[in-house]
């Protein structure tokens, strides 16, 4: 969350002569999303956000990630819609990035959501993994089972700073996922980054998802475990098995998992928390010294490995099998 | 300029229910203002700026800054106004810290305004001065020719870091200002702070002046002259006479300028410069290693004070005399 480009009146009504949408009327940089420059931008015709890619999105994805968007919003989806220019393409370029104006969204993200909030969050997510169905474009998840084992890699022992014996906790947990990770489960364009910021609620009814820049294509319900990791825990690392409840059955009631998916939900869940702890680890050991973003704390990931390490089955979850 | 304490729906919740501005539709942390986190509140009422104010910005000055505004905005100047709590105070407590929540003003500021646009300035500045002249409360300028010297002496040797000698010219200036610092111009409640950052312009009219947290009471032509050196710079330290003359005639079409003001234009400017470029230096030599906000280069205001220094009159502004 940052602002890392400055742009200045000149270049935005520069790049604002490409689009259909009007002289502009507020420009603030805005505190919101992952690794981009994000500015919020009013025009005569509405309000925008206006996205500079940095280093960590690569512009080959772009195709991707606002076709997602323009196919999910066409859809009813209630996420960003992608402005075009006038040439037809979503795609610009400002101070040398790759540069995007999407429109803009009211509504607010719950840092602590109630079991109403995890029920609307499953629904939500379930309408992405079905309106994503005849999505043509692809990208492989560059965060699954063959990403972990080169990042635990890249970290090597340093891992043991973050937690005593957390090294040989990670390699033993992805020896143990690649031989029984599932191969056969329902496929297609999950969002992959769930987390509470990313999604708005306007007068209690979820009015946003935001933050498609690692969605792919992978198991459907390896995004469900990724939502249940990020908001169905308490802070000491307790399941709230209300929340989790909620979620499944939010996302059941618009697309109902196989038993194939419910048997694999523990397995899944490791793997989707193994994937946090592993980049949280990675960016805590790689943070500049003295740099004002502080990077989220990896341990809270190791917890809920743990947790999933114990479960038996998706009875765990709260789930009635 | 960042957001440096998160505020989540609850607290905001907490502290909205202090105020009659409805309920919250948006929220976004956003890069603005000088040291303190800055939110953009869009409730049922309509635009907000939420400020926490942070360690730079002293509790006691809020009364006086708070009220300024209030008092200006009531007299018609385009700034803020604070928005007052069901208890009757504009100040309120929020993660531990001050907060105030001021309207939204439209507009963007130029980075490399024209001549127009520094006519404009000049004149808003003049409204300004007439404007706050029955304002009651009084705040004394910290950054006068008292805390010149202080600045002075605790960036000590570390200033020849900046540039070779500086140590020197800065002493050396002191001494020439303390000695010739007019005394006996008009005085008033100034802004001090008057950078292109700070001022919004919609299509081409000034609509709206912002950040006054510097703003105290002083000598009104020393504002002036603060504005001239943060708006009428070449890039290589060259005085934009235009620009200039633009500056300071859309102010005398205000409030003209005292036989005794106009004299002093240059030992003014060059203490305007000498301000900046100490802070600056301040700031350059106490930057936390890694930082992601840069600070400004100090060696911009040396320019300026240089040029100051060979400035004979009031002419070499654009001023006819």
């Amino acid at each position: 969350m940052a602002v890392y480009t400055q742009v200045d009146e000149e270049a935005l009504g520069k790049l604002l002569s490409n689009y259909d949408i009007g002289a502009p009327i507020s420009f603030k940089g805005i505190a919101e999303g992952v690794e981009n420059s994000n500015y919020l931008l009013e025009t005569e015709r509405g309000r925008f956000i206006l996205t500079l890619y940095e280093k960590r999105v690569h512009e080959a994805d772009l195709p991707f990630f606002l076709g997602l968007l323009e196919h999910l919003a066409a859809r009813g989806l209630p996420c960003p819609l992608p402005v075009k220019q006038k040439n037809g393409s979503a795609i610009a370029k400002l101070a040398r990035r790759p540069a995007a104006i999407v429109t803009f969204l009211e509504g607010m993200s719950v840092s602590r959501g109630t079991a109403d909030h995890t029920r609307a969050v499953g629904g939500a997510l379930a309408d992405l993994h079905r309106l994503g169905k005849d999505y043509s474009l692809r990208r492989d998840n560059a965060m699954g089972l063959a990403g972990w084992r080169k990042l635990a890699h890249d970290i090597g022992a340093r891992a043991d700073k973050i937690a005593p014996g957390l090294g040989g906790i990670v390699g033993t947990e992805i020896d143990y996922l690649e031989e029984r990770w599932p191969k056969d489960l329902p496929r297609g364009v999950i969002h992959a980054d769930l987390f509470p910021d990313n999604i708005f609620f306007l007068r209690d009814k979820l009015s946003g998802i935001i933050d498609f820049y690692f969605a792919c294509n992978d198991l459907l319900a390896l995004d469900l475990v990724i939502a249940l990791n990020a908001w169905c825990f308490e802070r000491k690392g307790e399941l709230n098995v209300t929340k989790a409840r909620a979620m499944v059955s939010g996302y059941q009631a618009r697309r109902p998992l196989t038993p194939g998916e419910i048997e694999a939900l523990p397995i899944l869940a490791r793997g989707a928390a193994l994937r946090f702890l592993l980049t949280r680890t990675f960016d805590w050991l790689e943070q500049p010294v003295g740099a004002l973003v502080k990077p989220k704390d990896p341990r809270e990931y190791l917890q809920k490995l743990q947790f999933h390490q114990t479960a038996k089955s998706a009875k765990d979850y709260g789930l009635d099998v």
